[in-house]
This record gives C-alpha cells, structure tokens and sequence, in this order.
C-alpha cells in the first residue's frame, strides 16, 4: 500500500538509503586541482610551492609530466629536521615513488578512496588518466574532500 | 499502514534519515587521544615529537596543563624554512594561540566540528573541559576522523 504522505515506501529502511547515497558518490564529484612540481626541484623549493598553493601534498612529475612520485607535508618536515640543506636536496631522494603510490580515476567510488585513505594513513590520492606512456595526474583527493562529502550529506536534505 | 516487510513506515525519505543520523554522531563517537608539549619546548623538539606520536597536530600546553596553543605540521614547515635554528626557538613563537583557537566538548555534534575544519582551514580541533582556571585538553578531531565517520555510515547497513 502506497501511504498518504506523499512519499513511496521502498521497503529500505534509514540506514540501507543512506549507504546506497553514499556510494553513489564519485570521485569526480569531490575532486579538488593537483598541484605538480617537477622531480629535479628543491625541497626548499617544495615548501614554498606548498605554501603559495596551500596545498598538504604535492604529486611530482618527470619531463613527460607524468606521475613519478607524492609529497606530502610529512615527507618534507622529515628533510627538514636532517642534516642537508634543503636547496641541496632534490625532491626525487626523499619522494614517495611509483609503484608505492595509491592511485584513482574520476569515476571510483569516493567511499573507496576514503578507505585507502584511512588504510594506508595517508593524506591525499591522485586522480589520474591512464595513457600509453604512463599517467597524467588530473585531481586530487583529501581528507578535506572526503569531510566536505560528510557535511554535503548532511546538509543535503 | 505497516507493511509486512518488517520495516516501520516513518513518513520519512531516505535523505532524511541520514540527515538524522549523521547528526546523531557526536564528538565523543570518532575522537583521538591528543598529544601535547609544553610552551618553552623547542620547535626541533615538537617536530621530533610529531614524528614519535605519529600525528599532525600538537595541542600547546602551559605549566598548569592548560590549553594555551596549537602547532600545525603547516606551522612548523613555515618555520622550518625561515633562517633561525629550529632548536633556538621555543613553540610559542610559532603556535596559533588562545583566544583564536576553535575548540569543542566530547557531547558536540561531529557535524558542527567537520564545518569548523572546513570553514577555517585548519587540521584539527582540540576536545576540551573547561576547569575553573582554564581548558584540559582531552581529546582531538581531525580530518582523519571524519574521513572514519564517512567510512563506518557507508559500512553500518
């Protein structure tokens, strides 16, 4: 029987819409832009990238611009409590590189990404399209989208 | 009507209910143990202790155990590439200090907290009890936690 209230009754209760609402949620939707810098920069010059585009990671790439390792604000004030000058070392000694890096495209579940987030203790994924010669970093995503998501949804009533 | 699909009928939609839900979760549901340092510590030192504790953000104590600061990893990053000595300068140099810290109680909706880091631009926010002369830092809410949050309403069906 259809109830008068205006509203179809699915036979779903509160909490079977609410994870079927949470998993239509792509990556593409959440999204923020990346923030590249090139393998043979400073880590000196890493920070200040970081802090120009107030960003808590950073993806590098090679001379084909495609996808070689991560940098996140962790990474960088480890280099800074070592013994090197910072405008000596380049950012591919201390990177995290390929294959140890977490990926994703525009069309993955945010609720996945959100698990390798938390998993793998880390702070952001890159959002990537695959090519013939490797992958383009597109996006990224951040523990601030995934919070984003969480208040989206609440508010979304 | 109740259907005979053993669910209840509400009168509710599914959007709603998670609307209801996710407000239900309060600060005390997802909070971290928060790690502190003394005011006078060094800045080499609170960075050393992030590493140790494994976390990104240090709640800034002074000789009573009250709350008197707060220290990013962006915080101590921006001090890493300044020109001082890192273990010259103590960490309330550097810290974000009270009254310009936003902080919250164990019974406050984790809701409110998730806007608060969004709309500030900040990691984390400090669980407080007010005492007679101060605040007790007794827990912590970052990003991380509310990425838990998003997981664990996607896994609860």
């Amino acid at each position: 029987a259809r109830p008068r209230v205006g509203y179809f009754f699915t036979g779903k209760t509160g909490s079977q819409l609410l994870t079927e609402n949470l998993k239509k949620i792509v990556v593409r939707d959440y999204q923020s832009v990346p923030v590249v810098v090139q393998e043979n920069v400073s880590v000196y010059d890493a920070i200040v990238t970081m802090f120009l585009e107030d960003v808590g990671t950073l993806f590098v790439i090679d001379e084909n611009t495609h996808l070689v390792g991560v940098l996140s604000r962790k990474d960088l004030l480890r280099a800074s409590i070592g013994k090197q000058e910072l405008s000596s070392i380049p950012v591919n000694i201390i990177m995290t590189r390929m294959p140890n890096i977490s990926v994703c495209t525009k069309e993955d579940r945010l609720l996945d990404i959100a698990q390798i987030l938390i998993e793998k203790q880390i702070d952001a994924v890159p959002v990537v399209r695959q090519t013939e010669t490797g992958m383009e970093v597109v996006g990224r995503i951040t523990k601030t989208n995934i919070t984003r998501a969480f208040v989206s949804l609440a508010l979304e009533d």
